[in-house]
């Protein structure tokens, strides 16, 4: 049973040696960037990632909050965002879509970011004379989940994309790391979409550019840690520092034991969670202003304000 | 310019001598209820209201928000909302609509019916099996705003629609009555839809059967009364008193400017809004829980819970 | 029956030749200053407001909410509120009071100024060595109301007072205004606090000097008018230009009719009262702050953040 | 480093041969009742709880949530609260004590149990002719943490107290226990208070009876597990499993750095506490309302909505 990620990063680090990945990383500042692409399907199999594209932003320092590193981390996170956004012609409709429940804290992150994008399709379809240059039209949903609507996510996406049709999308989700310290600190940017289930074999089921035919990107930050991955890496840890790598699979099916009776579906997440959700929010929703309209944010803040 | 409302029967009261209209009320325990029927195109025009059925119920003692009233009101609203409900199949699907924004509070009654109804749909679609009974598959959305979201509500409801292929449609919205004392005591069902502007003319823009091609329901509660129906209502009243009927028009038109110079847009809106949506919202729900799980109420709501 | 309002500057606007009172005005960019200082007691009685000063800040723009305008407008209040703060010493200890409910939009303007204060009494008092220089205790309570707590108000301010000896209290308020165009545009500042019934006679029931012993500041912004407000304005204007000045009391007589059997204690308030409410507090919090730490604001926040 | 633990219960069973303990339980139906008792000074040196009577309600079926046990643990609770209320008069004041911080969703039980709390000292001091019958006079305070209101609780508390001289104090607070399936399903009910690093030694810290001068009880639900003890808790059942308690403290040693490490002040919790809380919150004030207002609960809860 091995530990769960939803971050390529992680994916990476727990499988350095395989083979169809390209891999580089630079420092801008006090965030690190690290730019990894998954070549192959063996690959994708074996790192349980689809083939594609995953930036991960990192700034250790976020966990005590200093608000100028917020904002060096929007404007990071905003020009790698550029790198797709660029391509878009001027007068691009552009789709966000904020998954998860806004009512539970560590899965509000994407209900949150479609709050405070700033939404100008109303604007550039209804009054297209109040801006002088044109504008990129943006739109934001929130589908919920299927336990509270009782309508697949899917289906309400596809049915917004055929229904506006879009020149990109982009997904937000809250994401599950194996390391509680990149909770406040992480954000992964990737050209896959959302893939259930790691979305290797199934991709029908994503919400991909294979299945809504236009680009989709999601955007993630890593916010709860599954209970059981504490227990595991307890456990790696210790057979690491005993020797007692011989005992560690024996040590594995215990842990596992302790996990199903004592901890089950529990998650690790700071005390602070709702601060939080709320600041990364806030980096991912002004980094995407600032590369959807590049060239008029102030117009646009001021006709949206 | 005419006093505006959403509700049938206070544009019956505004024209009681227009053909084309049957009308009948009855006194069940505390609660008054008024059948309203529409039945010519000339009728509605002159009512600004689309052919159809508009049930009115109102009980003025709920304004001092006794829990018992709010469960006799919920059991009256249920009984009328089954007249509709029954004729459904027991594993029909329906669609709740909750419109609105959640944000604004005289606004956000759609959402929050839309919150607390039983949904059923993916129990009935993925468990089947977890219920020994034929249920109804209920599902519930909140499309947003177009100023919120950049996507058109109808269209949104069209691209559900279209993907589960409901029996029936509710859409439930927030009204303007003409009375403020109407705010917390009056709750209209119709089987018009949703219909902008009053309905008339242009039907192809409404949540209605025409457009969604199944039957649509429409829940409301007068929430707001604009501003400018005060100082409307005030001056007829005075003219009535005073015999200055002659002058009326000229007192009007004091009265418009008044209106645009210093309240504007404004709305007349009891201090506990709050609350009365809360309720409100609790009541319609709680009754359309009771009418669409007539049989198996029980069953589903510990499924639920 | 006299047109309620709970600002200085409409109480003088419809008395304007009362003696006892002191007035100037100036254009600060896009913000009104109006300086009011009633000087005695026979002006008191009729104002129906507390001797002593009321400074109101007026931007009309502010009503189509552009950014820089709430930027201005907090500099400007932070600028007025220094000619109070300068007083006090680099250690001083300031307890800002956050009156209303939360839970009723129109009402939570206090305690959502209260939560996004800088407080940092908790720091000056527990960790004294995190900070270089001398830092204001600032600390901010909400006392709730008498309604939802059972306890009176002043009587948790005075148990606070007592407790922690603050050299300043300052008291935030929602107010009612005579005009609904003031609702989003006006604030107010004086040195008289909070005293119900307008504070004529009963001044040992208010949040004042006199009772707490200490300098107290109110601020305070319109967030409601009466309903009846409206009402009565509307025929006054009409008196006004239809001559029908004999008849003035006879309408008025007639307008209480309507309003009592009518409109009851209902308000008048803009649909996007929430909006509103969240961008006033920003702006009295923001220039609190800058006013409060005026030396090391910089270094306050990034401890706050 | 011991495990910490606030439920009396959990402290017992990892040390059940203390002497200075007496210890009973009963099975109420769903619901299992265990009562512990710590009679000596010594026991509660070594159970880090001090003297006094601890209640621990417990129903596993909980964490699935039916509605029927919702309301079967609220009667079981008012049913232990009455030993204590029982003893009071007929027009006693009672005062509730909200403790912790309504954003921070495991953190804000005490808050939530206030909010839903009959208050009624407002009726009983101004209106008591609106009763027949004697009344108690229930009234509800949130005093914030230290932290955001920058005034220590227990100075608000005691300003309330000599204020409003009340005959019993019920402080409700999240409680951190060592096992993550009592999150849902347990309470504790003690008359001990609430007291600071387990009470031993500085009990003036407390909110307790030695400090206030009245009664007091405490209501808690364990929220929250430290993730620091999931990690102790899987490597003390591999120790036993193994049989390595030779090296149980060598693994401890490394356990404590990987928790220093990667873990840090992470809590663990189930992702759906916001619904958990709110459940439990209302469990409690329910059973608090049952037992305050046992002889004329239907007359006050008609009078309070």
């Amino acid at each position: 049973m091995p530990i769960y990620t939803d971050l390529a990063l992680e994916s990476r680090e727990l499988n350095p040696d395989i083979q169809g990945v390209t891999e580089d990383s630079e420092q801008a500042g006090r965030v690190g960037i690290t730019r990894i692409e998954v070549t192959t399907s063996e690959a994708a199999q074996k790192l349980q990632k689809c083939m594609g594209k995953y930036i991960t932003l990192d700034a250790p320092e976020l966990s005590s909050r200093p608000l100028d590193l917020f904002e060096e981390m929007t404007h990071t996170f905003a020009k790698e965002l550029m790198q797709f956004t660029d391509r878009l012609s001027d007068n691009a409709t552009i789709l966000v879509v904020g998954l998860g429940n806004r009512y539970i804290t560590p899965d509000s992150l994407g209900p949150r970011v479609a709050e405070q994008v700033y939404v100008t399709r109303q604007i550039t379809t209804y009054l297209p004379d109040a801006i002088d240059h044109p504008v990129r039209a943006v739109c934001a949903v929130c589908p919920g989940v299927m336990g509270v609507t009782g309508v697949e996510t899917l289906e309400i996406v596809k049915g917004v994309v055929r229904s506006i049709q879009p020149d990109l999308v982009i997904a937000i989700d809250s994401l599950a790391s194996r390391r509680a310290d990149r909770i406040s600190t992480t954000l992964q940017l990737t050209d896959t979409g959302i893939n259930p289930g790691s979305g290797i074999g199934n991709t029908r089921a994503g919400i991909n550019s294979e299945v809504l035919g236009v680009p989709v990107l999601a955007v993630g930050v890593p916010l709860v840690v599954f209970a059981s991955t504490i227990a595991k890496d307890t456990i790696s840890m210790i057979a690491d520092e005993t020797g007692l790598h011989k005992d560690e699979e024996k040590l594995l099916n215990l842990a596992e034991k302790v996990i199903n009776e004592n901890i089950g579906p529990m998650i690790v997440t700071p005390k602070d969670i709702d601060s939080i959700v709320q600041d990364m929010a806030k980096i991912i929703a002004d980094g995407m202003n600032l590369a959807f309209f590049k060239d008029n944010y102030n117009e646009v803040r001021s006709l949206i304000a």
